[in-house]
């Protein structure tokens, strides 16, 4: 499977988020054979967990399927440049290879605000290749806000 | 019960968590009518998941008790300085007072590092209260490295 292959699952789960009225962003983790080992949506409102983004629910379905808490070699797209619960957790992970869909300046913590991955503190880098497949994210992510605005429903600080 | 108290309770799940053989790190969250809602201590390796940090493990905790991913009106008492996951889950949740302990200049991300709440795009800045009952929290780390280092195990990175 290839490289636009893997995000289009994560596009796919996070179309499904937006379905259960979650924020749609979506991530899959790859292992280093190249299967997707593990695929996941947001589901915060639906989980009542503010941790419970698309990166953190694979990440941590990933670990429990292989019974470690690090992912030597696998890697993680997702459709929206991840926050700084979800790159601090990509690199506790040690995940290798972060693929990004849309850049986030309003909520993102890799190449804006907190850069979780730019400080001596944070103890592992993955491989960074942003702004991959941002059309169809960004495409996304205004579609589920302009609709909302459209029933009333007021946006997430 | 009284700040000290809380932040007690707090160093009694780090010594456990260092008991299971975790990093001795240990978190409580208290409602706005003073009452103890959850504790926890980091259990990374036990549930092979890199997310479950105290403060994160307590504040899930505690969410998943109101049936609500925003603990607004909530303080949060952790033995050390949270980490970029941990911080961005601080905000994510609104905890409105965050104690820590310990500062931590090698994986802290409150005043060390990625400095998660201090950037446009953390959404929730809680009122913080560091150095906090520093001096055991700090004794406590210093003993359980000590102890696996005398024991030939390898520190984590």
């Amino acid at each position: 499977m290839q490289f636009r292959s893997y995000m289009s699952l994560a596009l796919e789960e996070a179309r499904l988020a937006a379905m259960r009225g979650e924020v749609p962003v979506g991530a899959v983790v790859i292992d280093p054979a190249g299967q997707v080992v593990a695929r996941a949506g947001n589901r915060t409102r639906e989980l009542s967990d503010p941790t419970a983004h698309a990166e953190v629910l694979a990440i941590r379905a990933a670990c429990a399927q292989i019974g470690s808490e690090r992912l030597v070699g696998h890697d993680l797209y997702v459709t929206l440049e991840p926050c700084p619960i979800c790159a601090g957790t990509i690199a506790a992970a040690r995940i290798a290879r972060l693929y990004y869909g849309a850049d986030d300046p309003k909520s993102g913590g890799v190449v804006h605000g907190a850069r979780v991955f730019s400080h001596p503190q944070c103890h592992h880098r993955p491989e960074i290749y942003g702004d991959f497949s941002a059309p169809e994210a960004e495409a996304l992510l205004r579609g589920f806000f302009a609709a909302r605005r459209r029933a009333g429903v007021a946006e997430p600080e």
